[in-house]
């Protein structure tokens, strides 16, 4: 196959495909993998979407849903479903993934898909549901390869191929001794690559990375890329082996939180779904924006307590939305640049002292640089030296202020255990705006007039 | 091994063990793995990295390098070290992973080292150095496992141990005919799985996503991402197997393109280095500060035209900056979402449609109720009911202007093929100050005076 994503072409294909008979959808969807399906999902009716669920293998079928994004709520789509339908569907899902999507369901109707699942499913499922979605616990899969350390490298291979009948991707073999205890890990390699009668107590790396269920999985994913895993085993207190953790789930995660990064920064609620309707997006955002416009307010009193100042030299406001506007911008610059290195290297204290410095000193040029623009503009423009010097001031110590602030109040908030990314440029632009309007009437009050 | 980072506790025990003497040192490193030890290198001077490496089994030693962040220039401390020690680490790493900290240097610098590896390695490194650094042949490893169509179950397990001593890590087996054709790949399970005298051709998958070494680096991590993909091949127009990229590389792929993502929607340039000095940081926000300028001044023109208003009614100089920020914000909000959004998801032409309506529709609300508030406080406070309309309206109509082109904006530019995050938070600014103002000055000059 030739690598692809599912352009234009393609989804006027599927599309002409679900306008026809089932016998031709059913010719063309197999032209396509799961993922790609899942994909063309996001743009059709749930009518359609259902017909197609029912005319592929319950195989492909499970895998469409499993890869189907949060966004296009593959919950739903499981309801529509004809109970016996459903069941054959959730008992070929993964457990993780099963798990996942039957979370997003109201308990009456987690009730209603468990009792019709076989015990052993049901159990598992109800297990995983326990776990906070964003731990360890809750990425992780219950079904992997899994065998004694005293099996011997025949037993062993025997009894790996016997497990890999229901468990399709495995990439590394568990081992446990016979309390069910972690021992480590060995790959299919060093077991082909051993001597005929070797034992697997011998080839076992017992030197491994693991997590707790519980651990954030903010942290696994840190884990998984820093060691270059293909998974990490879930362990429990007793050290008796619960799951697996993937890649492929943590490069899922790595994506949901740089989202929330990016939105919490921008002042957006990390739960906004990017897909989603007015209404969720009216919610997520309309609070930041009322508490900005509290924070406005305090700038506004700023101005209104220099309001002589401006009445007698207007062109101040004109000058003062340049000082703001400059501020804000350099703020969240220092701002994104400091979250995102919290968020990807731990600092220590040094390191956060100099950040803070350069921040000082980025703030001392770029607003002196700017600052000297606006100073020639005010000298020939309104042929006004003394403003002029006075926005050189106020421009440059805001810059500093913009600085310090959008590198130290994240760097702060993570110190005291808060997320550093909510030091969102709401925050950080109050700051600048109240400083700004402050040092540029304040100087203008006292050397202008 | 219990899962940890590099903690407090552990950074002053290794800072301790380099204050003493080599024996100490050595058996104190031997408790931590190489990536630890990498991470460790971003907080100690150069000669203390040296002699680490120098005490190090070369093993290890070229391990904490090819895991030192691109911000600890790993290629300076290549450099610093003893030319022998240097050919014997850059020989033990992995040709991807040497080529990208080579890249790093001068040329007559890559000469030096290259000069002195043996043929074979040079070679190759040579070659990958032609691919630029942001493609697939820019992050392929040239090192996989290989095995010929032809072969028996018994001779292909044979050739895959004979490999496997070179190549540590591998998760798939490459398919090759007679002319080292790509045919597909075949898993180390199916091989074990297969009856004795199997040949490989009848369990090799052909069904294979691969790419071409000119693939961009996005479009790889899209594509494992999508696919579940533990490596992805890298075939040349003649079908010919380059390399592979592997599930690890994509990881730091996304966490650059992350950060890309975050840095330019922030006015930063996507190419300033998380950790760098103060006068990268200046050379990468100045630009972006100046350009701010030029836009702040187009503003601040809209307010020296309305200056005999302003002259009139001082107090609007206040609204002003409430709807200048509220306007600010509120298209920052609607910008990283749909930024955000671009980047992980293709949008249809009625996704993008129905997007700048949704934006339309929250900014109207969002206008709404905080043009309200503003509202009742003109009225309540400045006594004064016409203005607190106009406010109103200049608050609805901004918002309104700030979700559009907050969402519009990028939409375009991923249209001609900009990079959407270009439609940076200083971008949009300009619009909603622009109109902001025109908004509430205007209106004001009209029912007001």
């Amino acid at each position: 196959m030739q690598s692809f994503e599912l352009d234009k072409t393609d989804v006027s294909k599927l599309k002409h495909a679900i306008s026809g008979d089932n016998e031709l959808l059913k010719a063309t969807l197999e032209e396509y993998h799961a993922s790609e399906i899942a994909i063309l999902f996001e743009s059709i009716s749930s009518e359609d979407r259902e017909r197609i669920i029912n005319l592929l293998a319950i195989e492909k079928a499970s895998e469409v849903i499993s890869e189907m994004s949060e966004e296009s709520h593959p919950e739903e789509l499981l309801l529509q479903l004809h109970p016996d339908k459903r069941t054959e569907i959730v008992e070929e899902l993964d457990y993780d993934d099963a798990t996942d999507i039957i979370s997003q369901l109201e308990e009456h109707e987690q009730k209603e898909i468990l009792e019709d699942l076989n015990e052993d499913d049901a159990t598992n499922i109800r297990n995983l549901l326990t776990y906070d979605e964003e731990t360890a616990g809750g990425l992780m899969n219950t079904e992997f390869i899994k065998i004694n350390l005293n099996l011997t490298k025949k037993d062993a291979i025997d009894e790996i191929i016997r497990q890999s009948e229901e468990i399709e991707e495995f990439y590394t073999v568990f081992v446990v001794d016979d309390e069910n205890n972690f021992k480590g890990i060995v790959s299919l390699k060093d077991i082909i690559k051993a001597k005929g009668n070797a034992k697997i107590t011998q080839m076992v790396n017992s030197d491994v990375v693991y997590v707790r269920p519980e651990t954030d999985q903010e942290e696994v994913a840190k884990l998984i890329s820093q060691y270059n895993l293909t998974s990490i085993p879930v362990i429990d207190a007793n050290m008796k082996l619960l799951g697996r953790v993937t890649f492929d789930d943590v490069i899922d995660v790595l994506e949901d939180e740089n989202t929330e990064d990016i939105l919490k920064i921008s002042g957006v609620s990390e739960d906004e779904q990017l897909g989603g309707n007015w209404i969720e997006a009216v919610k997520s955002r309309l609070p930041w924006l009322i508490l900005n416009l509290a924070t406005a307010f305090l700038a506004s009193a700023v101005i209104r307590h220099y309001e002589s100042t401006i009445d007698r030299l207007a062109v101040l406001s004109a000058y003062m939305v340049i000082i703001a506007g400059m501020g804000g911008n350099a703020a969240t610059q220092a701002l994104a640049v400091t979250v995102r290195r919290i968020s990807l290297y731990d600092l220590t204290d040094s390191q956060a002292y100099r950040t803070v410095l350069k921040e000082f000193t980025v703030g001392l040029i770029n607003g002196g640089v700017t600052g000297l623009i606006v100073f020639m503009f005010a000298y020939f423009f309104d042929g006004n030296q003394m403003l002029g010097l006075v926005i050189f001031l106020a421009m440059t110590g805001n810059l500093i202020i913009a600085g310090v602030t959008g590198a130290s109040i994240p760097l702060f908030l993570k110190r005291i255990g808060i997320d550093p990314a909510i030091a969102s440029s709401i925050i950080i632009t109050t700051f600048t705006d109240v400083f700004g309007f402050l040092l540029l009437l304040g100087l203008a009050s006292k050397l202008l007039l």
